[in-house]
């Protein structure tokens, strides 16, 4: 298995940063979140002026093979529709790309369809989507290890491109599911705390859903160390964002995390590498069930709660522009001295 | 008293818009606020495809005569010397309009300074601060009515410039105060929830803070009519911010709300002409205590909730990119005709 080397930031750099903060002419702690992170980034970044270049999501998309189990409301096709849509610029993630400055890449992992070429889809089908993990392994280990080593790849590009912040997004119909497997091995959170709606099930459907689930923990026989449990029931698109995030952190790169999958993607990566958390911004608590507990379970405070569930990297690229502002509070903001206020803490 | 005519939007374009957002190729209510966004900037717009034209944050700065009691950490002086700083670009609010494309408009409503001419300040000085309203009403009837009309003017002056969504912000030693007094006597919410640290004072000056204003309200003797109120109470920026948001509601212009104080302001224009209210978007709940109960009071459902206390319209304009996502969404989005792909729900 592809391995990494994730160092923690060194924190000589910190008390150098709180001075700087402080003495910017504001009442103290009075713009928040912000300051919060812009300490954050400035010890990922060990500088008193980041910077934010070239962001970039990555969206990989693939199909699972416990679709066929019946536990979304859209059926596998709705996967290569969307990734078509995502190439002709009228998906969900578009608009906000475009809004924010965004780059964006959109990967076959492992889309159950022959895509013609098509410029601007980036072609790594590792299988034309994962087994059912209701009956048996989603992925062997030749193809979780290729799907790591590849979303790294990726991650890697993206940096020699110029990237030093980068969010990743998914599309694959069913992978609500295999991420509530994910969270529910990883975490020990019980199954039912873990899965939602999705794309829309109704009670019933959810409560469908959740049989299914119960009936493939039931027959996993692995040995639940999380690269098993990665690899058993995981996407190849949320094995691939693995792999990327690991990557970013290992390259010193702002995470900026999205949704319920890409949280579980981040719960996975930090199961490996505990120090990648230091690296990520949570950019929203989305409304499918289980998304609060994960990120309580990972210690993490979302920037926003706007009631999102689109997946695509859609509610990271939304909170950019607040990591923006922390950005340029710290480069932009005058201090009391240069502008003679009187310091009143 | 200068009047306003503000009806409510026409609800007969809901349906419409609501046909709009649900076929947009995503699953219905997955973008969330966005989509409770759109309906209501549409709804205000009277139309399937609205735009954001210039957006522009007005400030308008005053002193208090409260402050003389010690009611606030800061000194009176920071007044003006904030007020230098927004005109150098290095106040917090600042950054935040130029990474958002805004305008800024300062207006000395009432500083209790006399500035020299400076290019970017637009006076309009009542009076060099209110009277101490511990012991007198803060302003007269003459100088309330001028407020109020000199807001209204700015907004006009602003939709003539072209644009069509507006915040407002403040600058104003002791308008915690203020916006507390207004609070309790137009909610009936206990003065103590209304009272908070304002720039950073500790227990004891919250507690001192409290004594003040409490003694202020035995003290008056008004009729408790919302004008009496505003009157009574009111900073200079406060009321012309009143005269400014019914303006812009009287111009189908949409109002992006800033914290305490700026939704105290709402609070008071809605007493007099509820239909204020329907103009909003509340950008963030701030960390000022009683700005959580005030936006409860309005039904208000603020977008950012990131611990900011700062004032200047800051909290209104970092909110901003969520409002415009909300109408690139609208606009940019493709259907599920469009993309041929197949409706699921």
């Amino acid at each position: 298995m592809i391995t990494f080397n994730i160092p923690r930031p060194d924190d000589g750099i910190r008390t150098s940063l709180i001075n700087k903060i402080d003495n910017l002419a504001k009442p103290k702690g009075s713009l928040g979140r912000l300051e919060e992170l812009a300490l954050q980034i400035g010890w990922i970044q060990q500088t008193l002026s980041p910077s934010l270049d070239c962001p970039t999501n990555i969206i990989f998309a693939a199909d699972h093979g416990i679709a066929d189990e019946g536990v979304s409301l859209s059926p596998k096709e709705v996967t290569r529709q969307v990734v078509f849509n995502f190439l002709n610029g009228g998906a969900g993630v578009c608009f906000l790309a475009r809004q924010h400055g965004f780059q964006l890449k959109i990967v076959d992992a492992g889309v159950d369809f022959d895509f013609p070429e098509i410029p601007g889809l980036i072609a790594h089908k590792i299988r034309k989507g994962t087994r059912n993990f209701l009956h048996e392994a989603a992925m062997t280990e030749a193809e979780m290890n290729e799907a790591l080593r590849y979303g790294a790849e990726m991650v890697s590009q993206c940096q020699h491109e110029g990237c030093n912040i980068v969010s990743f997004g998914e599309m694959g119909i069913g992978n609500t599911s295999a991420s509530s497997m994910w969270m529910t091995l990883l975490t020990r959170i019980p199954l039912e705390d873990c899965v939602g709606a999705g794309s829309g099930l109704d009670r019933r459907g959810v409560q469908h859903k959740y049989e299914i689930l119960k009936q493939a923990l039931k027959n996993y026989s692995g040995d639940g160390t999380p690269s098993d449990v990665i690899r058993y029931f995981g996407g190849f698109e949320m094995v691939m964002a693995v792999g990327g995030m690991l990557r970013a952190a290992e390259l010193g790169m702002i995470i900026l995390v999205d949704g319920f999958i890409m949280t579980n993607c981040v719960l996975a990566a930090s199961r490996l590498y505990p120090n990648v958390l230091d690296y990520c911004i949570f950019g929203h608590c989305g409304d499918e069930a289980g998304h609060r507990r994960v990120l309580d379970f990972l210690g993490a405070r979302p920037l926003l709660d706007l009631g999102l569930r689109l997946g695509e990297g859609s509610g990271a690229v939304c909170a950019y522009p607040i990591v923006d502002s922390a950005v340029r509070m710290l480069n932009e903001m005058h201090t009391f001295e240069q502008e003679a206020i009187t310091k009143y803490f």
